[in-house]
């Protein structure tokens, strides 16, 4: 277990994961600037992570708005709720846990507002607790797919450090490993910033898993070498029809995927189904700043001015993904009929 | 055109590839140690500029052995011709260029080592010419597949750089593009070397091509938003039934442009058709070091002693391939009866 993200002393402390894997940094964030800055600059990441940070980044809003004393208490709220969702437009996590406790506000309107703050933080950690036992859940249910011998290919980060602590798709792999399958994971390096090469490899190094790490584009030759056995990845945005949004290069990777006839799992809570979204044509795909292509480590790799395309995350049709594991249950492509249990 | 590898007083003139785009430095190799240590750490790289480097490599060898005055000239000719083939071991035209002058030392044994000499340069000298000029040919050949307002997507280098001066499928967009024809190159960034990023980028901006860097891993995501009408790439070796070894990536692209009912062409010249090679079980694939994989620019990016796989090239069979465009000729997939000109 991974603390990527904990309450402690009117604080969210997390660890900065853009210092991983040379330094093992924990911050205190102890208001909304500091936490917009820290999301926005993927200090702390992943899908779940991003929903407790957005719960507790409620909770660390509605502290300042008390202590301010604002006469317009509902208007600041809303405010803080838009203000913490467009830090990243594409994982509905961040939405869902934000939301969550808007909800708890508005349903205790007529308490005093350290009251209101004392249930914001009482859900935010409810929101903690679930996350970790829901991955834990998904890594059971997901376990059952992945048999000894296995070599797995998985792409960005999706272990503790994208979660409350224990991962998704890589939660799934751990858990294999602790029932003593036999496996190797190949972890797509995951350009252009590396999570696969930083941090997912942190994570299996940590916890002795036998992995390799590769560029993104050597996935295709390995499944040409019948290396791969399945492919786990993690969501950030679930469409209804089970068209899935995840960081950018899963779409290639379910192709090539459906070319090698290779599973291609994807692992996430079902707060990550978006059940207001039809398909993946109304998923928003943020763009990030082209100096995550030009530059590496501080340094220019591209002629200067050159013109780039930097979308974060890609759309995979859902008919492309043999199935979707959740903590409820393993839903089977390649059509969805998701329960919404939110 | 660029002057990416000349014979200049009794040396070898390069423009150092691992400097650009920030330098553009001029290297004069005068002995077989620089040279192969050029070759091996991709000072002068790219299929075709590989043969012309063998090929005064085995001159500025020649003149080595001359001097020593050894009385073993032909069994030094041996050693010379295995030392620079096994600088790069993918790419055939090294082997071509190489053995063109080995047959031109040959055929002239009866002659005194100046005049063999003499006839070895003028052989290599005519190499390059006709490198040029086959690549001009490439240029007409595939152009008349690009139609105006394409967006053509490329991987790697295959420009001037990569040749003796005019480009391959990079010469094709320059054909293209000279023939007033309105296009426009989404240019992979090509891990781990970047040669998309850093060469392929400068030169299009040398020429004035409009064009987009791109993360390897976003060409899927492309095709899936129906930006890409078609994929050009370059070639290390054509085995007899069209299977292409070309750089890493190139496999993964050409899936994808299946899948996407895109077409997909490889631009090579003649030399690159290995016509004793059946297919592409036959090539073998060179690793490189794992440094090129976990150290960017210097600085490390994985953990400590992560396990890394690493090779240089994959193998992207002929039935994928929509066609082969020569100097001579188009070949048609994807079953491919190539003539043998050399």
């Amino acid at each position: 277990m991974i603390h990527t993200i904990r309450w402690i002393d009117d604080s969210i402390r997390i660890i900065d994961q853009t210092l991983l894997p040379e330094k093992e940094v924990y911050l205190n964030i102890s208001n909304i600037d500091e936490l917009t800055e820290a999301i926005v600059k993927l200090k702390v990441r992943g899908a779940p992570a991003l929903g407790v940070a957005g719960a507790y980044g409620m909770v660390l809003g509605i502290n300042e708005i008390i202590k301010q004393k604002s006469a317009d208490f509902n208007q600041k709220i809303v405010e803080l709720e838009k203000r913490l969702i467009d830090c990243r437009p594409t994982a509905v996590n961040l939405k869902w846990g934000v939301s969550r406790i808007k909800k708890v506000v508005e349903q205790n309107r007529h308490l005093q507002t350290n009251e209101i703050m004392e249930k914001s933080l009482a859900e935010a950690h409810s929101i903690l607790d679930q996350d970790i036992q829901k991955c834990v859940a998904i890594g059971k249910n997901g376990s059952a797919l992945i048999e000894s011998n296995y070599s797995i290919l998985t792409h960005c980060n999706t272990g503790g450090l994208a979660t409350g602590g224990f991962g998704t798709a890589l939660g799934v792999i751990m858990t294999a490993y602790h029932q003593k399958k036999s496996i190797h994971v190949y972890v797509d390096e995951t350009r252009p910033l590396w999570q696969g090469a930083r941090l997912t490899s942190w994570e299996l190094k940590r916890e002795g898993i036998g992995h390799t790490v590769i560029a993104d584009n050597m996935a295709g030759h390995l499944m040409y070498k019948k290396k791969v056995d399945c492919v786990l990845v993690g969501a950030d945005r679930i469409a209804k029809n089970g068209d899935t949004a995840n960081k950018i290069g899963t779409y290639s990777l379910a192709v090539l995927s459906a070319h090698h006839g290779i599973p291609f799992y994807v692992a996430a809570p079902t707060s990550t189904i978006d059940h207001r979204t039809q398909d993946g044509s109304d998923i928003i795909i943020e763009e990030r700043d082209p100096k995550e292509i030009t530059h590496v480590s501080g340094k220019r790799i591209t002629p200067e001015g050159v013109n780039v395309y930097n979308p974060a995350f890609d759309i995979t049709p859902g008919n492309l993904i043999t199935a979707i594991i959740t903590e409820q249950t393993i839903y089977r492509g390649p059509h969805y009929n998701f329960v919404d249990f939110n």
